[in-house]
């Protein structure tokens, strides 16, 4: 059974904001078997609803809609909800204590006219119940389609999403098993990846579909097979698994969604080994992205940021001479960086970053893009030089990704 | 003049990654004065193709198409492309010598056979050039509407758009003139604020639309004024800013999509003072926003990720009888982490955190969500704590929000 989803805003449409909220719907009703068909983001302008919302309904048995149900004049969903229904707004007591639960605790104040008005809701809608916001999710049916409104801010929409939406879609709906498998790997190019797994993939069965989604010089890979027998779909989805491993199994990162920060800290904990940073051109990216890990502080000490040279002296405590000698942006100094880093915060393990992230040179030795990324480890220092383009915040995310595959690769 | 955006690729609809090309090709496109009226995302399926096709070119002048380009199995746009305008594909001479060139340059090997492929284009098409890939764009017209083709790699698509697509766009169509302008503001809730601005907005002229985008405490405006007097247009939206600023003016952090981490950097900059952090709960993300910023190296000079509370006494400094006196996460411990890393960066101001960010409450004294923050600043030290939920990376966001507008209002 297919669903789809339209997104009101002209937020979306003219870039402001990334639609972040259809790929998490997505994601959610694939887990239950249900196949999003298309998303069709659209102005918050009355005729373009009325038209998506026909549209969709011919097409799929669920539509989900997200945005314009704020209390503020551009906010228009609502009142086409009626227009399409035939229905008229009608003050729901729920959402009204709801609300001003709201206001009392947490805004310690009386509920606003305006937001009064969120408790108006059509009068065929079930109401699912918003626990963040003001704007409650609407769950409504038109010939044997079910519509399904609710807010655009992503967190109060991903409530309503687990608590109201999914269970009452698994009881309405009976649902195909579907099975995606992400497969991350890294060292190797796309079109490489795909000649190496040519023979592979020319044999996989009909009702598995393999996809190459390549960011930022890795490659994921997405296995989606379906069908009514879900044990043997889990085998045979499992049997291409193990001859992926034993084809590409050196460039495998995970099985699944783990990203490689995430797979680091398993493999950390498990050796009763800690991490540290020292970072220059990376700016603290390198721990944020260690540290957002849940339970990180199991083996992620501290960093340092040493973004001017003087604090790579006085705070990180590299010798002045050395990057005299080597210059700032330096695999000497990287090294240094690294081993300092061990040091300072007694860690088993450190990485650290310098060179120039761009977009211009600056005073700096080396060309944008030149990157210097060192790993010290109980036994010594590794190190690399890499090369990127001149896209600053592109350099950066690299960077953060090679020295985090050097310590995946020093810690298998 | 509008055109439509259709991307391609399971990826999306399945929510792995995140559309984030038509938030690009729309706020470039409206830069141009051209709107984007929908974007559809649909499935690597030949008919879905076709259909949305057929269904854009009915609508508007211009149909974007990203994704499926790739040399794998899985991308079939091409051969639509072909079908749809009864075409086929012929071998491109300067595609194939740019793949050529950029396998010899970059990967120094041989091109391989598949991606030789990549020079396969359709015989009517244009060919815009990818600087960084072995795609190309694609341009080709049919009954009088322009459809173009990219590859749905973020960087490269970005290149082709604003080498290849923009220029040629304004060459081909006469376009009105269209303006957004962004006003971003801080500390008052989105109705709180509509309320304040219902005269003001009540009183906007027909041309000059107004909408809300609340994001994570936050509230930007969008003012989009169109028509074709250029200048007429750009005197009513500076009025009506001008209004704003007298009504609001104090909550405002800029007129335009610099975020509060630029603001902040020209104050400092302007008055030329440096910053640095001391991080805790925020894990490094408060000094990469900040250095993420071209030129952050006139005055961040660094901080320190004191993650392990051994690394917040023995790297930052704090004394241990404090922590133990007030516990690691408290307002006391903010503030000596804040005047710590002053201290250790000898910059005049310096941002510290400490809090849980969850998702559990784990050994720490502190409720989930409950974040300390603290500014150090050349007069002393202000302080905060902060409440949010239990979401992990939407507290440590929020905090790293708080923060930064702590900096900003001392600064202002």
């Amino acid at each position: 059974m297919q669903a789809e989803i339209i997104t009101i805003g002209d937020e979306i449409l003219i870039g402001q904001i990334v639609d972040s909220n259809s790929s998490f719907i997505g994601r959610k009703l694939g887990e239950i078997g249900i196949d999003v068909a298309q998303i069709t983001s659209i102005s918050d302008q009355r005729e373009h609803i009325l038209t998506a919302m026909s549209a969709a309904a011919a097409r799929v048995d669920v539509v989900l809609i997200t945005g314009g149900l704020g209390p503020t004049k551009d906010d228009v969903t609502k009142a086409t909800l009626c227009e399409f229904f035939q229905d008229s707004l009608q003050e729901n007591e729920e959402v009204l204590a709801h609300i001003e639960m709201l206001f009392t605790t947490y805004l310690k104040k009386p509920t606003s006219e305006l937001n009064r008005l969120q408790a108006m809701v059509p009068s065929q809608a079930i109401v699912l119940k918003n626990e963040y916001g003001t704007a409650p999710g609407m769950w409504m049916e038109k010939d044997g389609t079910v519509f399904i409104a609710m807010p655009g801010v992503p967190f109060e929409m991903e409530n309503i999403m687990l608590s109201g939406v999914l269970p009452r879609l698994q009881t309405k709906f009976e649902r195909p098993f579907i099975l995606h498998t992400t497969i991350q790997t890294y060292g190797i190019g796309e079109s490489d990846l795909a000649m190496q797994l040519e023979d592979w993939e020319d044999n996989l069965p009909p009702f598995i579909k393999l996809a190459y989604l390549p960011q930022l010089g890795r490659v994921r890979l997405r296995l989606s097979a379906r069908g009514t027998d879900q044990k043997r779909i889990e085998e045979a989805v499992a049997k291409e698994i193990a001859s992926l491993q034993k084809l590409i199994g050196t460039s495998i990162v995970s099985i699944g969604e783990d990203p490689i920060e995430k797979r680091i800290g398993a493999l950390l904990k498990e050796k009763g080994y800690t991490l540290a940073a020292a970072e220059s051109c990376t700016g603290g990216k390198v721990a944020h992205t260690i540290s957002a890990v849940e339970g990180a502080s199991a083996y992620f000490v501290g960093g340092i940021v040493s973004y001017a040279t003087r604090s790579k002296t006085e705070v990180l405590g590299v010798e002045a001479s050395l990057i005299e000698r080597y210059s700032v942006t330096s695999i000497e100094v990287a090294e240094r960086m690294a081993l300092k880093a061990k040091e300072k915060f007694g860690s088993d393990y450190a990485i650290a970053t310098t060179g120039n992230a761009g977009p211009d040179k600056g005073d700096g030795d080396v060309e944008v893009g030149t990157i210097f990324l060192a790993v010290a480890t109980p036994d010594g220092v590794s190190s690399k030089e890499v090369r990127f383009g001149k896209n600053r915040a592109q350099n950066v995310a690299r960077a953060v990704n090679k020295s985090l595959e050097m310590v995946f690769n020093l810690l298998k």
